[in-house]
């Protein structure tokens, strides 16, 4: 950040008088800029046994497979973002959604929000942001061409959790990894 | 939004290529700026069947109490910036936190998450938001004079919980109010 978004004027970086930490701050109008971290919401798909897997049309991870999940906007819910990225990458619609899993990714500023649910009626089609929506059973996940390390977490637990079928909300964190560096886990 | 905060030249706004909502864009060096709803992190500490409530320094709400909470930070995991806003607004530690209760306020972009624990040790005190920090029994408790929704929601939900002494996490959503227009919920 170079320049005040409210007046034009070049920013600083300082610790504002009441608080802790530096922001940018403009000496010209006096606005703060606050940086905080980004909700990633998205929905974990299944069919009986099986899950629906996105195959990225885009970076970061192109070609990876990945559950619909995406940045929550302003106005919606968590909820509401989950089923909005799950319509727009595998043109599925969701029922009966619970929050499932929770993870925190503070390397990146994000914490990302996964809802289980059911399909709604068989449709489902790769969105402009897919190459291809395919439902998996556990036999089938292609375990190593995951696009992100919360995607293999998910799955994994989910697994676990079907011969239970119990799903508790869990949280975990997920910390910065070596090979992911450029890379958006 | 006025100015590019890249670049400095006015922004306009519109719906980026790609995109299927208006952003602020800058036409001169293509800085697009998204905004996105941002977390409160809180903790609901408790002390056997008592509450620690904080009466709070700072506008919105002054004189009113809340549970210790507030916004989450770069760098950091939910739960770090629930037990450090509790540390800060009432000098208390906690232990054995888990994840209690998630809230979305889509009409403010907020989604609330407060932690349940106990308090660690006797100690605690006023931070610098707070006028003062005190214990709260199920019967002590102000209910109307507390600062926002998702406080009395929460302090509800525990007592209830307490009974069966089964705390599943749980997610709701809060909607715009018209008496708490201009208030921060």
């Amino acid at each position: 950040m170079n320049f005040c978004p409210q007046c034009g004027q070049p920013v600083i970086e300082r610790i504002p008088q009441g608080d802790n930490r530096p922001r940018y701050v403009c000496e010209q109008c006096h606005y703060i800029h606050y940086q905080n971290p980004r909700i990633v919401a998205g929905c974990l798909v299944t069919q009986e046994r099986y899950i629906l897997l996105c195959r990225r049309a885009i970076e970061p991870r192109r070609n990876f497979w990945t559950l619909p999940a995406g940045y929550m906007e302003n106005g919606e819910t968590t909820e509401q973002a989950a089923l909005r990225e799950t319509w727009e990458e595998a043109r599925a619609r969701v029922q009966a959604q619970h929050l499932y899993m929770l993870f925190n990714l503070p390397h990146i500023n994000q914490v990302y929000m996964f809802f289980r649910g059911q399909l709604a009626g068989q449709e489902f089609a790769a969105g402009d942001e897919s190459l291809e929506v395919r439902l998996f059973s556990e036999a089938e996940i292609p375990w190593d061409q995951l696009a992100f390390p919360t995607i293999g977490k998910t799955l994994k637990q989910y697994f676990i959790d079907y011969q239970s079928n119990d799903f508790p909300v869990r949280m975990s964190d997920i910390n910065w990894q070596p090979r992911l560096r450029g890379v958006t886990p």
